[in-house]
């Protein structure tokens, strides 16, 4: 399809659904038609543009120039002159940018009816909630109007409403996906993700928009410890214990963990679960404050109650509480979070509720749809939530949660569940490798690629001009040297592909970069 | 010397000098002469003990297993039962503990009066404060009772006692010495330091208390980026505008930086000071409440007037000013602190006032002191400070600050201060490297050495049985091959040395080591 043809049928879609609410802004068809016959005269002159034509729905919580950015409140929009550069490296991928969508008021919520632009509805049950506050993203993308949603999360923003519309989101590491130009809602916590119906697509838009932004108090800093440093990896896999869902969550659990197709080791996640409990009970919400608690405490007519009431709150929280948390995540974080495993399989949400059950009790119902999410970014970890089945005659999501920078670790479990071909989720940012030795499959120092996440992308012969000379040790080790045409051999190898380090994003070690 | 004899030295010397408000608790000389007997007879052994017999003071609030911590407030006082693993590892050396020693209260101060166990007085001219809060360690060494004084550090209180004493402080990057066992300050800013009269026992002190503790909360996990990710070092130095300093330390500080033989660039260091300003100014004095604020809600009767007023203050500030400042921190540190300098030449402080002075301005006179040091842990940065002439009829000093991790690159610089033959920092934790070929001095891959800090320790030669040969390119570059001793040569290299990485560190990420 051209990037025309894309355009013509999200807007002839876009007619069908009739779900207004989705959208904050809609971009006219005459202006994205302009943008797509571009796009093909491009893509006809041999240019290679990764999105070419995709439709991509941003929340409106991320600037996109010449559209107001509005965060869920009109009266707090302004007009950004910069598309943030998350969206800008979308485009440049030639992907078009259809509008920008709904949320929970300053992406406070996780339900997706916290907005005065109205309560967005799922796209395949309109009786329940979408899920938020990336809500109209995501029902955008199950809707079949956009091939991308941007969304951003802190608590499971960007994963909750991939549960409760059948579709895939993907919550980076932190730092991964600049931030520059997206309003904060806890800073130190906040993700732009992405929404699609594949994962394989989901992971292709996350790939184009991670690299260093140009605002390095953007992002954190590099948190990495070198390869050295790093256990191997087994490809060990835990479960988390969906005791706080609801009946038919917990059936589709263990159906989908079944499925899976990998031994599953039980983990404790009450660890886990007492941190997330520190993201809204505790102090970390005067990040929230410390965003918009001055526009907040202006009265504005337009606030959701429920949002008001949440970041109201945090005023007055005292520093030295807000000091205390920190103090104990970072606790929680050196025990070890992940008991061993490489990755943890969990329900996304522990139930899926009608937008009647929330609005009779906005805060409890919002409350425990983070049971699963809110943990994630306090500890400094990465998930993809993928369809995982069905409950409650509804789609039911899980979620693979990895450790930070584990991305593609996440990736390739949660593969497993989508029945997709993983791709390369880095396939610009990566680092391709060519092994010998010790380091093929099997060998005693293949490890070293399996712990940090490296994998495997195909056997490669060289030249027949290489020799493999044993490197004296202890211990000794296999070495190959260039022999020329005379001597040499064609030596198999493999090639394996790095994920991105984060050296090469943005550090407040390194100003110069 | 042996042990037995320096235990008995410094039982003489303490009788000579009569500085009794220098200690809290003084440990009996017949138990010293029984551990020292111990290690005597160790040494004549055979046993290896690179600091056997020297004399460790230690600042009372990190503990020792036996002796009790007051933090130098009698009425918090607990008798711990481990000793804090950085004074361990002294132990293990072959150190004895000479007793606990004064300090300004929850150290909190930089003058050495804020205590109910006296004013400390400077060892050279008693009219003068000793600088705190490592008073009564950086005294104790500085009239040759005690060869090491342990301190800790969070806003200069290892460095301006050095400055105000002649002798030298190193405050080492932070998480490098474990905190584990010490009365927290400002937990996340807080360093174990070490005094001594020379740079090379004040290093080796820091080099045996480096490694990673068994607390892996009480240190801050791996921030640096990879080698990569660094830039090349030119061996680039700068020195700071002293302007905030007396005329004295102003014309002491610039006849420092002729003596230092460095071209040095001078820096705008105003984005330093401004955040040191969030120190006492801004809400991360929370975090000294949050240590120690519910104790000194008691209203305990032997409370320092100034350090219940500056901790008891901290009660109030609200959590979402401590966000913004920790969000203005992290964007000092985004956007470059050394202004492209590897080190920073500063003094230590900017004068070096009365006992009478301070007792009329405690708070004032306290805050000046800090102007040159406040910043340093904040930044994460780490810092050396050594002698640096006179000044106003007494002990003037200047102070080395260097990048996290750097510490190497701040003593090397510091010992052209001192006259000293810099010795390895990390004699135990470091890296030999041996290379050859592009990487020699001179070549061109030499800087990936440089890079990161590695020194060059010697000249080498290999066995008769290698050969240089031409790895294809491009770049073409050459490599090592053993060939044995028929076709082999004894090919030149170079030795050099490499800090410890994090990574030899505790770390978060990696729950197991």
């Amino acid at each position: 399809m051209s990037a025309t043809e894309r355009v013509r049928a999200a807007y002839a879609r876009l007619s069908e659904v009739d779900r207004p609410e989705v959208w904050i802004t809609l971009r006219a068809e005459a202006d994205l038609l302009a943008e797509a016959k571009e796009v093909d005269r491009r893509v006809e002159g041999g240019e290679r543009l990764p999105l070419a034509g995709l439709l991509v729905a941003v929340k409106d919580n991320v600037d996109v120039a010449g559209l107001p950015t509005t965060a869920g409140c009109p009266s707090f929009a302004y007009r950004p002159e910069r598309t943030a550069p998350a969206v800008a490296r979308l485009v440049d991928a030639g992907a078009l940018v259809l509008g920008k969508t709904n949320l929970d008021q300053f992406a406070t919520g996780l339900v997706g009816t916290r907005s005065p632009y109205g309560a967005v509805r799922s796209a395949l049950l309109p009786d329940r909630v979408s899920g938020g506050s990336s809500s109209g993203s995501a029902v955008a993308v199950a809707l079949g109007v956009a091939d991308i949603g941007v969304g951003t999360d802190t608590a499971g923003s960007g994963r909750v409403p991939a549960a409760f519309n059948g579709i895939v989101g993907i919550k980076p590491t932190l730092g991964l996906v600049p931030t520059t130009g997206v309003v904060p809602a806890c800073r130190s916590y906040d993700a732009v993700t992405a929404f699609a119906a594949t994962l394989d697509l989901a992971q292709r838009a996350i790939a184009v928009m991670t690299g260093p932004g140009d605002d390095p108090a953007a992002a954190p800093g590099p948190r990495r410890p070198p390869v050295r440093g790093r256990r191997p990896r087994g490809g060990r896999a835990g479960r988390g214990r969906a005791r706080a869902a609801e009946p038919a969550a917990r059936a589709a659990f263990a159906a989908a963990a079944d499925r899976l197709g990998l031994p599953l080791r039980e983990v404790d996640i009450s660890p886990l679960l007492d941190a997330a409990a520190l993201l809204y009970d505790g102090a970390l919400v005067a990040e929230r404050y410390q965003a918009v608690g001055e526009f907040i405490d202006g009265g504005a007519p337009d606030l959701d109650p429920s949002v008001r009431a949440i970041i109201g709150a945090a005023r007055d929280l005292p520093a030295h509480a807000l000091a205390a948390d920190l103090a104990r995540l970072d606790a929680v974080k050196a025990a070890g979070v992940l008991d061993g495993c490489d990755a943890l399989l969990l329900p996304t949400a522990p139930e899926h509720p009608a937008l009647a059950a929330v609005a009779a009790d906005p805060i409890g119902v919002n409350r425990g749809l983070g049971t699963y999410t809110n943990f994630v970014n306090l500890l400094d970890l990465c998930a993809v939530a993928v369809p995982g089945g069905t409950a409650d005659g509804g789609p039911f999501g899980v979620s693979v949660v990895a450790r930070a920078f584990d991305d593609q670790v996440a990736i390739d479990v949660a593969a497993r569940l989508t029945g997709e071909q993983a791709a390369d989720p880095y396939p610009d940012t990566g680092t391709d490798l060519v092994v010998f030795g010790a380091h093929l499959r099997g060998q005693p120092l293949n490890h070293q690629l399996t712990a940090v996440g490296a994998r495997f992308t195909g056997a490669v012969r060289t030249a027949p001009e290489y020799r493999m000379v044993l490197i004296p040790g202890p211990p000794a080790k296999p070495g190959v040297v260039h022999t020329g045409p005379v001597d040499g051999v064609a030596l198999p190898g493999e090639r394996w592909r790095l994920s991105p380090l984060p050296s090469a994003r943005s550090s407040p070690h390194c100003p110069s970069r």
